[in-house]
């Protein structure tokens, strides 16, 4: 398998089928549905919705009952991010290579865009739940993400980042946040899609160590690439981080033993795996490309 | 029935049955909980979540089951409310004679502890759905509030509301802004609660009738309020539309005639409730409570 060809075909097949779930810009709220469309629009890797559909189809789901939640967990990432950049926050003006959404539509809007992101998201997968024959499924997927984006997940890691802004924090503290704030939702991911194909625990439960194992790992490579990236290639500020006298990886545990962890994160969430008979070609590429990835 | 005293019954109980789903306030992300918490115990009317449980009751329901779908909306409630009091929307200071949340906890808290209160509402009401017998009630009950605080819904009234501030619009679009900001959430009571109980589809249609009647009413009455309440009583500043140029229901049709359609409102809201046989008396004195309310 040509791992990068099939992702970006995945990709593309995403970004097609995402069209459909996007609010036509119009009527007196126009606004708001240009500004979630800037952002949803606006690229990125669509990580999390291809892994929600690779694991619901490593697990026997062979339709595209898969599909709302998908676009919603994209939605759910895309309003972290929106939020994230606001001045009050990260103060970003960049992302993705563009402009961030309140430089685009103001705070007033982005705030808005970012509520509305995280409100349609659970409208579209409650509305696909109310259309399945498996309710107990979708109820229990859609809770599954509620509970990554939530304030025992990503929201518990947002604020925990905030609230260590320009401290010193120890490694305790810095796993909580990746854990929760990236983590979190890629275990979601894999969770919810497990779950509406009717995975087993067994399954389920590899799934879950996969996604939090390349979870921890992404969120470490970020921080390397903090330091060694490219700002052309990725599309945003490098060195921030060092700047903002940030605790990451690299800056409590230095830049060689970031690398080894993060190539151990790799490694278990490869092994994980092994409880399935075949099918994993390309999950197991998925852990090898974020590691070596440089965006 | 002493209306007022069962409304204070109902409201004390709420409070009281709401704490037990505040989170604790411990954790790195201990901020957040206690953001979430100050505002979630800032008092209020509780309208919403009282009509959620008397649409619940009135429609054959005798347990709590109810319950957590109450805690969620008046969650969602609040949410809107920390956001629109942003300096970046509405830059108001006091809500309901407290410091509004930013002012207590900083912008960035005030965002998060909004998408907080959002994300956890949808985590309480799945979580609730997922140990029902009735799993397609819980979806569609779900999904009845996910759109009334949607980009159809509160949200779309939000963004039409902020980007008419100073200008001059219509009735037509002052009724859209109305209607979604605030009867929009209020007809999802109404609904959610229905439709949990197992409601005909007859009396569903007259609870959304009542609901979308007192939402407009009430809508109008803050808007009277606004120029004719009281300060000290109402717990906010008041002045602040004709302040902010703001086209109201007076500034548009005149005080007379916006009391006029409010009383006419609240006539057409109680007729709704024909259907039912009895038990309507709360839901009738609520009504009439809503025209004559001076907070």
């Amino acid at each position: 398998m040509d791992f990068k060809l099939e992702l970006t075909k995945k990709i593309n097949e995403f970004e097609n089928k995402m069209k459909e779930y996007l609010p036509e810009e119009t009527g007196y709220q126009k606004t708001i549905f240009q500004a979630m469309n800037y952002s949803l629009n606006a690229g990125g890797k669509r990580l999390r919705p291809i892994l929600l559909m690779e694991s619901y189809k490593i697990c026997g789901g062979n339709d595209n009952n898969y599909f709302p939640y998908s676009v919603a967990i994209e939605m759910i990432h895309t309003y972290s991010l929106i939020h994230d950049d606001l001045p009050a926050l990260d103060n970003d003006d960049l992302r993705r290579g563009k402009q961030t959404n309140h430089k685009v539509f103001g705070e007033a809007m982005a705030i808005l865009a970012g509520d509305a992101l995280l409100s349609h998201a659970f409208q579209i997968m409650l509305g696909a739940g109310m259309n399945t024959n498996y309710p107990d499924r979708a109820l229990n997927a859609t809770y599954e993400i509620s509970k990554g984006a939530g304030i025992y997940g990503m929201i518990a890691g947002q604020v925990a980042d905030v609230e260590s802004e320009g401290k010193k924090i120890d490694k305790e503290k810095l796993d909580f946040i990746h854990i929760n704030k990236t983590a979190a939702m890629i275990i979601a991911c894999m969770r919810s899609g497990a779950i509406l194909a009717g995975a087993s625990e067994e399954k389920l439960n590899a799934l879950t160590v996969y996604g939090k194992k390349i979870g921890l790992a992404f969120q470490i490579i970020d921080d390397i690439l903090d330091i060694e990236g490219d700002e052309i290639i990725m599309g945003k500020k490098t060195g921030s981080d060092l700047e903002n006298n940030k605790s990451t990886y690299p800056a409590i545990l230095g830049m060689k033993e970031s690398k080894k962890i993060a190539g151990e994160l790799i490694k278990e969430s490869k092994d994980a795996l092994k409880v399935f008979n075949g099918d994993t070609e390309f999950l197991l590429s998925l852990a090898d490309y974020i590691m070596s990835r440089s965006n």
